[in-house]
């Protein structure tokens, strides 16, 4: 019964979904994983790697942009709508600079995109975007603030939240190491562990098929390096090979 | 045959109805509780809060939002769809403060909330806003007021009302001690307790799950400590359990 | 078969008929019923009310309005499209006291309401207003007029009528004791008890169910007294008991 | 198969029919019967009269407008139609008379009618005006028209038309009387008697039943009185009751 | 399968149709049978004449118009739509005697009422003119021309054409007769004779069927005598039935 | 299948195709057959001629229209699409001359007119133009250029092409026979005959069914004489007669 | 199912695709292919050549357009729709030449291209445009680029990619010698040979259905000579052949 009602974003089925938007989330949770971490002073994000040619630019594959130079993105979804929404936000937050003499805060240009989206679930002849954003950077006064925002215009605010095909099962494994990681959130490379156990573990990749970037205050963004997020790889895989035998020490033969 | 009839807000069903506005109600009916009180001297809201993550802002999840200093506003339904409204609901009272040099009384912006409402239920190509409202606040001289808009662009003012998905049950709970609420709408303590009790006993919420905020003339809006809630549902716990055992008593044995 | 032409105000059906205006009359049948009367000097309005929360502020829930100062509205129908009307009469009286430095005559502003109803019955993309206004007021020179307009945007001039719920049976009545209540013109008590007399007996409501308002050439509009009309509900009721009796007394006994 | 190609003014039948437009032919064939005559000297209109009610202003009732001080139009069909077209065509001959410091001709305002009416039946989204018209007046030098149009935009010149629910009879009852009604074209009373029999006799209407209304030149539309009408009526009667017995007697018996 | 093809003038049937066109086109074949003739000095044009009531107007049934002092038009086809395209090509030769300060030649007349035809068969939204028109008239130079225009908006300039209901009837009798119609092209009575003989044979109308006009340059549009054509009515007549028994004669009894 | 895919030019069937502009296509796989030549000094157009009738103005029902004093188009298709395209280029070519002070080049106008039927692919609510040109002119240096467009706006140039009914077979016809066209490309009367050997065995015409014009450079159009085309036609039956028989005296008997 | 959420680009179906879009890839899967390489000082395109007429100027049958002096976009769906594309990145590259007063970089035109492809799948009443695009060029400093686009309006950079029929085993074929690729980018003659080798291998083609451009900067575009690309076809072949013949040797008989 749902094929009467999904025809449309203008349209509530009869107990209250707006099925479109439901759908455009499902485009969201085809996408790559990425997930995003606020510690006390930076921004930690990691993706997916897309199986990158040999022959391709990485760089243009990588689903990472800076909207200001304080505020960065990362999400998934349709690349090509995601695009969209960076050049406005961009646009937005340079206008924002000219207009108040002042750099946009991150729940300012969040606010943005999510009302952008919220629009195109209410107008017919649109749909909605197929996008889930992660939005993280810094207000004025350097504390960092990490952002997501859904197809349906909704965003709340994250320590540590993720997103994407196994975006559900990243933030499980965050809440369930949810005071190791604040505990950490002044060590550096304990948080880049952190990320990298997380994707590891909910997505199951390899170090081929991971990426890293930080960005600290008043600093470009880094991209971790490769052979930096291997080591780490393989020291997480380490350790839950270690945990696998523990656990199975633990249970006592029978 | 209600398919024939539901597809847009702009055709009637041959009993009159517009199936998309109560279809939106629907959604407002899946929304999670909020109530709302209004007293002599202020205006109390209670919240059903959702099950917040250890790495969650919580006051990103917050249901409720200032539309100007004197007037707040929480709601039922559509997160996405309240943002709009009270983006635009903002603006008007600022543009009220500046042309007209005073605030606009609460009843104001409640026409103008039910009026934008109304109009997305008359024009093809748009839906209905799936949000019911409870907007709150002080008029200039200083009598507070509560009011309550709904999808289809109704709205009433109340001296105590509830909407989202126990909405129903909260304000018959409230009309059946009504005497009471409006006996003790001078004393702070009581009309909290009255707020958590209607929230306890209609949307059996534990002390996790409900938020109370207060807000009085002049004054900031203040959200109540988490540990006086939770001694408000503790007590009102033991009430609950005393009346049962009272009520076992008096039925005599057989 | 209806089915087939009902989908839009812009098709007629075969038989000639706009489906869509006849289901939003439908939406006024199902609205609480309200009568009017013109007396010689008045507009006296009768009003099913809607049982009314202890909480729920009554003001709110009357359904009239003030479109000038010498023009008063109630309606039949959908409450948040009525405030489209009214807010739009409203402002066009506004703007023909300023343009003309007169007020608007009941027939200008009248005619102004049924020709936006009619408006909303051609184009394609709007639904008809769900609802039947009765307007009534005074001209410059004093005298009271009463008019009628339905979702169609038809009007018509009446010393006597009704809509709603019970609008037939009411209009029913009053045309039957026509000659009484033309005779009581000029007597505000008698004019009273017809319009209660009305509503209890062709709505069948008790006086907690039931409003009445006066409006005289250059006063504010007046409710009248919770009382008064209980009174006039018991007198009613008195006669309606006397009026059986004699009925069963005249029916000679088999 | 005609379902398949009524649902728009836009579309063609296969059979090269516009069916919308047949439709609001049909609701024009719902309407009350109203005639036209058009004397040496003056324009007569009767009209089926609806069954007032003691308490309707009979005057919002009555199916006849002025659009000048020289043009009259009554019709058949939707009243509200009636009403916008009505205050367009008023409009327009004020706005003549400003530019060209003349009153409008009787075939220009018809003309105005028409092409107004045809638009509705060429464009998506809206719908035929359910409308035939008749149009009477006096062109500047003082001679009389009558005009008809149709929902189609059509319209025609006509010494003596009807429209309506028995429009068609009435017509044919006054073909079949051509002779006598353009012979008495400047006798007053007799063409009032041609009106009147008319309608009795293809309407089948009672005394009570019809209004006739007379326009002539420089002078304000006259409604005439009840009386007369009903002195016609017995009249008409007597003679149509006298032809039965004529016929009667002329047919030998067997 | 045509059905799912035919809704709209913007879609193409699979073999290339727009069936909504060939609709249109079905409508003036329904229409009432018009011809024309383009002597060396003069247009001649033969119209069917619907059966005209004693009471209507005969020159408002009249299926003929000026479009300027020099050209004239008649048409088959929807009436209303005729007065639309009449009413513009007007305006037009208006405007190009204001800007041009000379007549419109009578191809510029007829190509922009084909343009007009055509952008209907192209936009949604909108249906074709259900319209073919004959325009004949005089360039400056006074040489005669006539031209007809179909619904799609395709133009042929013709010595004689007709269309209607028996539009391809009496175009193949002219072009039968074409030696005889060419040779005779500056003989008026012989020209009248042709009109009159095509129309009685192909439409088979009386001598009350039919009506015949005559625009010569810079004469005013001449209606031919009823009686004149009366009595071309009855030679073509005596001659077809002498031509029957000629042929009868020549057939050999066997 | 198709049927669900072929509504609208803005949908896609699943394999990629655009149903309705592949229908358009059929509509000029309808039309007359018409091929271009391009030689060194001239280009040269054939058509196939529709059966004219002896009353008809040959001139309007020739597919040949001057775009520009130097640039000639022919079609195969809807007339009417053709004639709104012919004027839209005929503008465009007055306002580059104005604006450039030169003569539009022949691939700048074909461009124009391949972009428009372009457009009409990409929106909603209209429909591809059902028409495939053939535009030949010069270029300000006297090249000469021959292009053709079809309803998808692809354009494309060529040295001889065909398109219409025969079109396919016209265009493999020459393309056989590429070698005598081209080493005569600078001999007139062979290039004539070029041109109706094609349509006389691709189209089987006879001589009174085609048509053929030169375009030279700063010369008018030149439609060639119907006695020369007539011995052109002679012509080449003598020569195919020969050659059937060469070829059946080579097939050896048995 | 899908057929329930093909039909415009404004729905999603249920599983989160926008199938229009998909079928616009359909499209470009069904045109000719095309290759690109980004060597360190040039772009070298390969493409699959229609088979031209000898009476067809094979210029403009060619894929490749040059953007500005500095950038070559070639593409594989519907011509017309890349004559769109392709005249607004000219317009832009001008636009931006004027405002800014230096060329557009391979990357500001890139996106350009896909912001225009990506709105065309999110409006209503347009369709994606069905068309992939390389598009290549030099920055101002020199560095070659090279883009793909596609009809969702992502896009990459790529050292060497291919698109189009054949697009996947092309791109496939050089994944597998990227080395070689990448280790002969500065050798202009091995890089013919590895876009011919591949697209002979990968869409087996012989040497009359393939073209080569390189564009070097500050260069116009050069067209590689077809004698060229056919000795290089030749020892494509040969090279083939005793590779295979070499897998044979290697094979041991049984």
């Amino acid at each position: 019964m749902a094929g009467r009602y999904d025809r449309a974003v203008t349209i509530y089925s009869p107990d209250g979904h707006l099925l479109q938007v439901e759908y455009a989330q499902e485009a969201v949770r085809k996408g790559s994983t990425v997930i995003g971490l606020c510690t006390t002073n930076s921004i930690v994000l990691g993706m997916e790697k897309k199986n990158v040619n040999t022959l391709q630019e990485e760089r243009t594959v990588r689903k990472i942009c800076m909207l200001d130079d304080h505020v960065v993105m990362t999400f998934a979804g349709l690349t090509a709508d995601a695009r969209i929404i960076v050049s406005r936000a961009q646009a937005e937050a340079q206008s924002h600079r000219l207009n108040f003499e002042k750099p946009v805060s991150v729940e300012y240009i969040t606010r943005f995109i999510a009302q952008m989206k919220q629009k195109y679930t209410q107008s017919n002849g649109r749909r909605p975007f197929g996008l889930s954003c992660l939005v993280g950077g810094f207000d004025e006064d350097g504390t960092p603030h990490l952002f997501q925002t859904e197809p349906s215009g909704i965003f709340y605010e994250w320590k540590a939240s993720g997103t994407g095909r196994s975006g559900a099962l990243a933030r499980a494994h965050m809440e369930k190491h949810a005071d190791e990681i604040l505990a950490s959130a002044d060590k550096p490379m304990a948080t880049l562990k952190h990320v990298v156990r997380t994707l590891v573990s909910s997505a199951t990749l390899n170090q081929n098929q991971l990426e890293v970037a930080v960005l600290e205050h008043k600093q470009p963004l880094r991209m971790i390096d490769h052979q930096v997020v291997a080591d780490l790889v393989r020291d997480v895989h380490l350790e839950m090979e270690e945990e696998v035998k523990q656990r199975t020490r633990k249970t006592p033969r029978p």
